[in-house]
Protein backbone atom coordinates (compact mmCIF):
# COMPACT_ATOMS: atom_id res chain seq x y z
CA UNK A 1 0.00 0.00 0.00
CA UNK A 2 1.10 3.47 -1.04
CA UNK A 3 2.23 5.79 1.62
CA UNK A 4 -0.95 7.02 3.64
CA UNK A 5 -3.09 5.90 0.81
CA UNK A 6 -5.68 3.68 1.57
CA UNK A 7 -5.76 1.06 -1.31
CA UNK A 8 -5.62 -2.35 -0.23
CA UNK A 9 -3.80 -5.39 -1.89
CA UNK A 10 -6.74 -7.14 -3.78
CA UNK A 11 -7.63 -3.94 -5.32
CA UNK A 12 -4.31 -2.19 -6.01
CA UNK A 13 -3.42 -5.84 -7.87
CA UNK A 14 -6.23 -5.51 -10.45
CA UNK A 15 -5.91 -1.70 -11.22
CA UNK A 16 -2.08 -2.86 -11.60
CA UNK A 17 -3.17 -5.17 -13.47
CA UNK A 18 -6.24 -3.29 -15.90
CA UNK A 19 -3.33 -1.37 -16.67
CA UNK A 20 -1.52 -3.92 -18.94
CA UNK A 21 -4.75 -3.26 -21.51
CA UNK A 22 -3.35 -1.35 -24.30
CA UNK A 23 -4.13 2.43 -23.74
CA UNK A 24 -5.04 2.39 -20.26
CA UNK A 25 -3.23 4.63 -17.71
CA UNK A 26 -3.70 4.28 -13.69
CA UNK A 27 -6.63 6.81 -13.88
CA UNK A 28 -8.78 4.71 -16.19
CA UNK A 29 -7.68 1.47 -14.89
CA UNK A 30 -9.05 2.80 -11.50
CA UNK A 31 -12.31 4.00 -12.59
CA UNK A 32 -12.32 0.88 -14.36
CA UNK A 33 -11.90 -1.35 -11.49
CA UNK A 34 -14.04 0.87 -9.35
CA UNK A 35 -16.86 0.38 -11.89
CA UNK A 36 -16.55 -3.52 -11.49
CA UNK A 37 -16.18 -3.89 -8.02
CA UNK A 38 -19.41 -1.22 -7.50
CA UNK A 39 -21.40 -2.31 -10.10
CA UNK A 40 -20.66 -5.24 -11.62
CA UNK A 41 -18.98 -7.98 -10.24
CA UNK A 42 -20.31 -10.94 -11.86
CA UNK A 43 -19.46 -8.85 -15.07
CA UNK A 44 -15.51 -9.10 -13.54
CA UNK A 45 -15.92 -12.99 -13.04
CA UNK A 46 -16.82 -13.21 -16.23
CA UNK A 47 -14.32 -11.31 -17.67
CA UNK A 48 -11.85 -13.30 -15.46
CA UNK A 49 -13.27 -16.67 -17.04
CA UNK A 50 -13.38 -15.08 -20.57
CA UNK A 51 -9.71 -14.07 -19.83
CA UNK A 52 -8.68 -17.96 -19.15
CA UNK A 53 -10.79 -19.25 -21.82
CA UNK A 54 -9.28 -17.29 -24.55
CA UNK A 55 -5.91 -17.58 -23.25
CA UNK A 56 -6.22 -21.29 -22.70
CA UNK A 57 -8.53 -22.18 -25.72
CA UNK A 58 -7.14 -20.39 -28.60
CA UNK A 59 -4.16 -21.29 -30.86
CA UNK A 60 -2.64 -19.78 -34.14
CA UNK A 61 -4.57 -21.50 -37.34
CA UNK A 62 -1.36 -23.30 -38.89
CA UNK A 63 -2.43 -22.33 -42.19
CA UNK A 64 -3.47 -18.59 -41.99
CA UNK A 65 -2.44 -17.52 -39.04
CA UNK A 66 -5.75 -15.78 -37.10
CA UNK A 67 -6.82 -16.90 -33.71
CA UNK A 68 -8.65 -20.43 -33.45
CA UNK A 69 -9.08 -23.25 -31.59
CA UNK A 70 -8.85 -25.84 -33.44
CA UNK A 71 -5.11 -26.87 -35.87
CA UNK A 72 -6.96 -25.44 -38.59
CA UNK A 73 -9.17 -22.28 -38.67
CA UNK A 74 -12.83 -22.82 -40.14
CA UNK A 75 -12.31 -20.29 -42.91
CA UNK A 76 -9.51 -22.30 -43.78
CA UNK A 77 -11.38 -25.78 -43.64
CA UNK A 78 -14.46 -24.36 -45.77
CA UNK A 79 -14.08 -26.30 -49.32
CA UNK A 80 -16.51 -23.04 -50.84
CA UNK A 81 -13.25 -20.76 -50.39
CA UNK A 82 -11.10 -20.17 -53.43
CA UNK A 83 -7.84 -21.92 -52.41
CA UNK A 84 -6.08 -19.88 -55.35
CA UNK A 85 -6.10 -16.58 -53.75
CA UNK A 86 -4.88 -15.20 -50.53
CA UNK A 87 -5.55 -11.75 -48.84
CA UNK A 88 -2.99 -10.70 -46.60
CA UNK A 89 -4.01 -8.60 -43.80
CA UNK A 90 -2.40 -7.41 -40.53
CA UNK A 91 -5.14 -8.35 -37.98
CA UNK A 92 -7.66 -10.64 -37.32
CA UNK A 93 -10.08 -7.08 -37.13
CA UNK A 94 -8.67 -6.41 -41.03
CA UNK A 95 -9.62 -9.62 -41.56
CA UNK A 96 -13.53 -9.30 -40.36
CA UNK A 97 -13.55 -5.76 -41.92
CA UNK A 98 -13.09 -7.74 -45.34
CA UNK A 99 -15.31 -10.33 -44.70
CA UNK A 100 -17.85 -7.53 -43.77
CA UNK A 101 -17.56 -6.25 -47.62
CA UNK A 102 -19.09 -9.70 -48.54
CA UNK A 103 -16.79 -9.10 -51.46
CA UNK A 104 -14.16 -11.78 -51.13
CA UNK A 105 -13.91 -15.57 -51.52
CA UNK A 106 -10.48 -16.77 -51.34
CA UNK A 107 -8.89 -17.33 -48.15
CA UNK A 108 -6.23 -15.14 -45.49
CA UNK A 109 -3.05 -14.91 -44.15
CA UNK A 110 -3.01 -13.12 -40.79
CA UNK A 111 0.29 -11.48 -40.12
CA UNK A 112 -0.13 -10.28 -36.32
CA UNK A 113 1.73 -7.46 -36.58
CA UNK A 114 3.23 -4.92 -39.68
CA UNK A 115 7.18 -3.70 -40.13
CA UNK A 116 7.50 -0.65 -37.97
CA UNK A 117 10.93 -0.04 -38.22
CA UNK A 118 11.00 3.31 -36.01
CA UNK A 119 9.45 1.24 -33.26
CA UNK A 120 12.04 -1.54 -33.86
CA UNK A 121 9.52 -3.94 -35.41
CA UNK A 122 11.73 -5.49 -38.31
CA UNK A 123 11.15 -8.66 -39.99
CA UNK A 124 12.38 -10.96 -37.46
CA UNK A 125 9.66 -9.72 -34.92
CA UNK A 126 6.44 -10.00 -37.42
CA UNK A 127 8.07 -13.98 -38.78
CA UNK A 128 7.42 -14.02 -42.82
CA UNK A 129 8.93 -17.17 -43.04
CA UNK A 130 5.38 -19.27 -42.35
CA UNK A 131 3.55 -16.72 -44.91
CA UNK A 132 6.36 -17.86 -47.38
CA UNK A 133 5.63 -21.65 -47.07
CA UNK A 134 1.76 -21.11 -47.09
CA UNK A 135 2.11 -19.18 -50.83
CA UNK A 136 4.60 -22.35 -51.92
CA UNK A 137 1.46 -24.72 -51.26
CA UNK A 138 0.87 -25.24 -55.00
CA UNK A 139 -2.58 -23.76 -54.93
CA UNK A 140 -2.50 -19.89 -54.23
CA UNK A 141 -2.03 -17.75 -57.64
CA UNK A 142 -2.68 -14.08 -56.55
CA UNK A 143 -1.69 -12.95 -52.80
CA UNK A 144 -3.46 -9.65 -52.71
CA UNK A 145 -1.57 -6.92 -50.02
CA UNK A 146 -4.54 -5.84 -47.75
CA UNK A 147 -2.16 -4.45 -45.01
CA UNK A 148 -2.81 -0.86 -44.06
CA UNK A 149 -2.78 2.43 -45.83
CA UNK A 150 -0.10 3.92 -43.16
CA UNK A 151 3.09 4.14 -43.30
CA UNK A 152 4.04 0.78 -41.62
CA UNK A 153 1.22 -0.72 -43.73
CA UNK A 154 2.94 0.34 -46.60
CA UNK A 155 6.45 -0.67 -45.67
CA UNK A 156 4.99 -4.04 -45.33
CA UNK A 157 3.37 -4.14 -48.17
CA UNK A 158 6.25 -3.16 -50.11
CA UNK A 159 8.26 -5.71 -48.17
CA UNK A 160 6.18 -8.50 -48.45
CA UNK A 161 5.44 -7.94 -52.40
CA UNK A 162 9.75 -8.02 -52.91
CA UNK A 163 9.59 -11.53 -50.60
CA UNK A 164 6.84 -13.20 -52.62
CA UNK A 165 7.62 -12.36 -56.29
CA UNK A 166 10.27 -14.85 -55.75
CA UNK A 167 7.60 -17.48 -55.27
CA UNK A 168 6.04 -16.76 -58.44
CA UNK A 169 2.35 -15.81 -57.89
CA UNK A 170 0.76 -12.43 -59.05
CA UNK A 171 1.07 -10.04 -56.53
CA UNK A 172 -1.65 -7.42 -56.15
CA UNK A 173 -2.55 -4.54 -53.39
CA UNK A 174 -5.77 -3.29 -52.59
CA UNK A 175 -6.92 0.14 -54.72
CA UNK A 176 -6.82 3.21 -52.92
CA UNK A 177 -9.31 5.57 -53.49
CA UNK A 178 -11.62 8.61 -52.60
CA UNK A 179 -14.01 6.05 -49.97
CA UNK A 180 -17.61 4.74 -51.22
CA UNK A 181 -19.83 7.26 -50.14
CA UNK A 182 -18.01 10.02 -49.05
CA UNK A 183 -17.70 13.69 -49.98
CA UNK A 184 -14.68 14.96 -51.69
CA UNK A 185 -14.94 17.95 -49.03
CA UNK A 186 -14.46 16.09 -46.54
CA UNK A 187 -11.30 13.77 -47.98
CA UNK A 188 -7.99 14.28 -47.55
CA UNK A 189 -5.57 15.53 -50.19
CA UNK A 190 -3.74 12.50 -50.08
CA UNK A 191 -6.41 10.21 -51.23
CA UNK A 192 -7.57 12.60 -53.63
CA UNK A 193 -4.08 12.53 -55.39
CA UNK A 194 -4.22 8.82 -55.26
CA UNK A 195 -7.23 8.74 -56.74
CA UNK A 196 -6.56 11.12 -59.48
CA UNK A 197 -3.00 8.97 -60.67
CA UNK A 198 -5.49 5.65 -60.19
CA UNK A 199 -8.42 7.06 -62.37
CA UNK A 200 -9.88 4.91 -64.74
CA UNK A 201 -12.43 5.23 -67.54
CA UNK A 202 -15.65 5.24 -66.32
CA UNK B 1 -19.82 -16.91 -34.68
CA UNK B 2 -21.51 -14.10 -36.65
CA UNK B 3 -22.41 -14.68 -40.52
CA UNK B 4 -19.31 -15.24 -42.61
CA UNK B 5 -17.01 -13.81 -39.27
CA UNK B 6 -14.24 -16.07 -38.11
CA UNK B 7 -14.37 -15.14 -34.55
CA UNK B 8 -13.60 -18.20 -32.52
CA UNK B 9 -16.07 -18.83 -29.81
CA UNK B 10 -13.09 -17.34 -26.76
CA UNK B 11 -12.19 -14.78 -28.55
CA UNK B 12 -15.69 -14.05 -29.21
CA UNK B 13 -16.48 -14.48 -25.24
CA UNK B 14 -13.45 -12.29 -24.68
CA UNK B 15 -14.69 -8.88 -26.85
CA UNK B 16 -17.72 -9.32 -24.93
CA UNK B 17 -16.59 -9.49 -21.55
CA UNK B 18 -14.55 -6.74 -22.11
CA UNK B 19 -16.97 -4.77 -23.71
CA UNK B 20 -18.32 -4.24 -19.77
CA UNK B 21 -15.50 -1.79 -19.20
CA UNK B 22 -16.80 1.19 -18.65
CA UNK B 23 -15.54 3.64 -22.00
CA UNK B 24 -15.03 0.41 -24.04
CA UNK B 25 -16.76 -0.15 -26.74
CA UNK B 26 -16.52 -3.21 -29.43
CA UNK B 27 -13.08 -2.08 -31.16
CA UNK B 28 -11.98 -1.03 -28.01
CA UNK B 29 -12.28 -4.79 -26.81
CA UNK B 30 -11.45 -6.41 -29.71
CA UNK B 31 -7.58 -4.27 -29.68
CA UNK B 32 -7.87 -4.91 -26.17
CA UNK B 33 -8.06 -8.48 -27.00
CA UNK B 34 -6.11 -9.48 -29.65
CA UNK B 35 -3.00 -7.81 -27.78
CA UNK B 36 -3.49 -9.80 -24.76
CA UNK B 37 -3.64 -13.26 -27.12
CA UNK B 38 -0.95 -12.11 -29.17
CA UNK B 39 1.47 -9.96 -26.94
CA UNK B 40 0.50 -10.65 -23.31
CA UNK B 41 -1.33 -13.97 -22.32
CA UNK B 42 0.55 -14.03 -18.62
CA UNK B 43 -0.67 -10.11 -18.37
CA UNK B 44 -4.19 -11.46 -19.23
CA UNK B 45 -4.05 -14.53 -16.90
CA UNK B 46 -2.64 -12.11 -14.07
CA UNK B 47 -5.89 -10.05 -14.66
CA UNK B 48 -8.26 -12.95 -14.82
CA UNK B 49 -6.77 -13.80 -10.99
CA UNK B 50 -7.02 -9.95 -10.39
CA UNK B 51 -10.28 -9.99 -10.96
CA UNK B 52 -11.45 -13.02 -9.19
CA UNK B 53 -9.20 -11.91 -5.59
CA UNK B 54 -10.73 -8.37 -5.81
CA UNK B 55 -13.87 -9.97 -6.42
CA UNK B 56 -13.77 -12.53 -3.65
CA UNK B 57 -11.46 -10.69 -1.09
CA UNK B 58 -13.04 -7.50 -1.24
CA UNK B 59 -15.76 -6.41 0.78
CA UNK B 60 -17.40 -2.55 2.21
CA UNK B 61 -15.55 -1.26 5.56
CA UNK B 62 -18.12 -1.14 7.75
CA UNK B 63 -17.35 2.40 8.76
CA UNK B 64 -16.33 4.18 5.71
CA UNK B 65 -17.78 1.93 3.10
CA UNK B 66 -14.90 1.74 0.98
CA UNK B 67 -13.37 -1.02 -0.72
CA UNK B 68 -11.82 -3.30 2.24
CA UNK B 69 -10.11 -6.63 3.07
CA UNK B 70 -10.75 -6.77 6.41
CA UNK B 71 -14.37 -5.68 8.31
CA UNK B 72 -12.89 -1.92 8.87
CA UNK B 73 -10.31 -0.68 7.25
CA UNK B 74 -7.17 0.63 7.97
CA UNK B 75 -7.67 3.67 7.47
CA UNK B 76 -10.49 3.27 10.33
CA UNK B 77 -8.85 1.51 12.37
CA UNK B 78 -5.30 3.96 12.45
CA UNK B 79 -5.73 5.45 16.13
CA UNK B 80 -3.61 8.48 15.18
CA UNK B 81 -6.24 9.75 13.00
CA UNK B 82 -8.71 12.97 14.01
CA UNK B 83 -12.40 10.44 14.78
CA UNK B 84 -14.10 14.40 15.20
CA UNK B 85 -13.70 15.15 11.44
CA UNK B 86 -15.64 12.88 9.18
CA UNK B 87 -14.67 13.97 5.38
CA UNK B 88 -17.74 12.40 2.79
CA UNK B 89 -16.42 11.86 -0.86
CA UNK B 90 -17.98 10.10 -3.97
CA UNK B 91 -15.29 7.57 -4.50
CA UNK B 92 -12.23 5.70 -3.23
CA UNK B 93 -10.19 8.03 -5.85
CA UNK B 94 -11.45 10.85 -4.34
CA UNK B 95 -10.51 9.59 -1.07
CA UNK B 96 -7.20 9.39 -2.58
CA UNK B 97 -6.63 12.75 -3.72
CA UNK B 98 -7.38 14.38 -0.61
CA UNK B 99 -4.93 11.79 1.51
CA UNK B 100 -2.34 12.70 -1.15
CA UNK B 101 -3.00 16.59 -0.21
CA UNK B 102 -1.63 15.39 3.30
CA UNK B 103 -3.58 18.39 4.28
CA UNK B 104 -6.46 15.87 6.12
CA UNK B 105 -5.87 13.94 9.78
CA UNK B 106 -9.80 12.85 9.68
CA UNK B 107 -11.51 10.04 8.77
CA UNK B 108 -13.81 9.31 6.01
CA UNK B 109 -17.25 8.16 4.34
CA UNK B 110 -16.88 7.31 0.83
CA UNK B 111 -20.62 7.44 -0.90
CA UNK B 112 -19.90 4.59 -3.73
CA UNK B 113 -21.96 7.22 -5.98
CA UNK B 114 -23.85 10.17 -6.25
CA UNK B 115 -26.94 11.54 -6.73
CA UNK B 116 -27.88 12.08 -10.53
CA UNK B 117 -31.60 12.66 -11.00
CA UNK B 118 -31.46 13.12 -14.82
CA UNK B 119 -30.01 9.17 -14.62
CA UNK B 120 -32.32 8.50 -12.61
CA UNK B 121 -30.19 7.88 -9.61
CA UNK B 122 -31.88 9.00 -6.52
CA UNK B 123 -31.43 8.79 -2.52
CA UNK B 124 -32.45 5.15 -2.84
CA UNK B 125 -29.95 4.03 -4.90
CA UNK B 126 -27.28 5.87 -3.29
CA UNK B 127 -27.94 4.60 0.21
CA UNK B 128 -27.09 7.30 3.05
CA UNK B 129 -28.76 5.88 6.04
CA UNK B 130 -25.43 4.27 6.82
CA UNK B 131 -23.95 7.65 6.50
CA UNK B 132 -26.30 9.08 9.31
CA UNK B 133 -25.74 6.17 11.46
CA UNK B 134 -22.06 6.79 10.63
CA UNK B 135 -22.43 10.49 11.89
CA UNK B 136 -24.30 9.44 14.85
CA UNK B 137 -21.40 7.74 16.57
CA UNK B 138 -21.20 10.29 19.03
CA UNK B 139 -17.60 11.33 18.20
CA UNK B 140 -18.21 13.49 15.02
CA UNK B 141 -18.30 16.74 15.38
CA UNK B 142 -17.77 18.11 12.16
CA UNK B 143 -19.10 16.61 9.01
CA UNK B 144 -16.47 17.92 5.50
CA UNK B 145 -18.76 17.46 1.78
CA UNK B 146 -16.03 17.25 -0.29
CA UNK B 147 -18.10 15.61 -3.13
CA UNK B 148 -17.43 17.07 -6.53
CA UNK B 149 -17.76 20.44 -7.74
CA UNK B 150 -20.49 19.28 -10.83
CA UNK B 151 -23.75 19.25 -10.79
CA UNK B 152 -24.52 15.96 -9.50
CA UNK B 153 -22.04 16.41 -6.27
CA UNK B 154 -23.37 20.02 -5.51
CA UNK B 155 -26.85 18.16 -5.66
CA UNK B 156 -25.52 15.22 -3.28
CA UNK B 157 -23.41 18.19 -1.24
CA UNK B 158 -27.20 19.87 -0.62
CA UNK B 159 -29.19 16.99 0.14
CA UNK B 160 -26.40 15.37 2.47
CA UNK B 161 -26.62 19.23 4.28
CA UNK B 162 -30.05 18.71 4.70
CA UNK B 163 -29.84 15.38 5.76
CA UNK B 164 -26.75 16.05 8.51
CA UNK B 165 -28.27 18.80 9.81
CA UNK B 166 -30.68 17.17 11.83
CA UNK B 167 -27.99 14.76 13.17
CA UNK B 168 -26.44 18.38 15.37
CA UNK B 169 -23.06 18.43 13.72
CA UNK B 170 -21.00 21.04 12.12
CA UNK B 171 -21.48 20.64 8.03
CA UNK B 172 -19.11 22.13 6.03
CA UNK B 173 -17.83 22.28 2.10
CA UNK B 174 -14.56 22.23 0.28
CA UNK B 175 -13.56 25.76 -0.78
CA UNK B 176 -14.40 26.53 -3.85
CA UNK B 177 -11.38 28.74 -5.85
CA UNK B 178 -8.68 29.16 -8.54
CA UNK B 179 -7.02 25.90 -8.41
CA UNK B 180 -3.07 26.56 -6.63
CA UNK B 181 -0.71 26.98 -9.63
CA UNK B 182 -2.88 28.04 -12.27
CA UNK B 183 -2.96 31.43 -14.59
CA UNK B 184 -6.05 32.99 -14.07
CA UNK B 185 -6.44 33.28 -18.03
CA UNK B 186 -6.56 29.43 -18.11
CA UNK B 187 -9.25 29.47 -14.89
CA UNK B 188 -12.99 29.34 -16.24
CA UNK B 189 -15.34 32.52 -15.58
CA UNK B 190 -17.64 30.30 -13.30
CA UNK B 191 -14.67 29.28 -11.00
CA UNK B 192 -13.74 33.00 -10.99
CA UNK B 193 -16.90 34.24 -10.02
CA UNK B 194 -16.64 31.91 -7.22
CA UNK B 195 -13.01 33.15 -5.78
CA UNK B 196 -14.65 36.97 -6.15
CA UNK B 197 -17.43 36.10 -3.89
CA UNK B 198 -15.38 33.59 -1.81
CA UNK B 199 -12.22 35.85 -1.59
CA UNK B 200 -10.77 36.45 1.66
CA UNK B 201 -8.60 39.30 3.86
CA UNK B 202 -4.78 38.81 2.63
ZN1 LIG C 1 -7.06 -20.44 -40.74
ZN1 LIG D 1 -13.01 2.31 6.68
Amino acid sequence: MAAGLPEPEPLRALIDALRGLPGVGVRTARRMAYHLLQHDPQGALRLGDALRDAVGGLRHCERCNSFSQTPVCATCENPERDASVLCVVETPADQNMIEASHGYQGLYYVLMGRLAPLEGVGPDQVRFAPLRERVRDGRVREVILATNFTAEGETTAYYLAEMLRECGVKVTRLARGVPSGSELEYVDAGTIAWALMERRPN
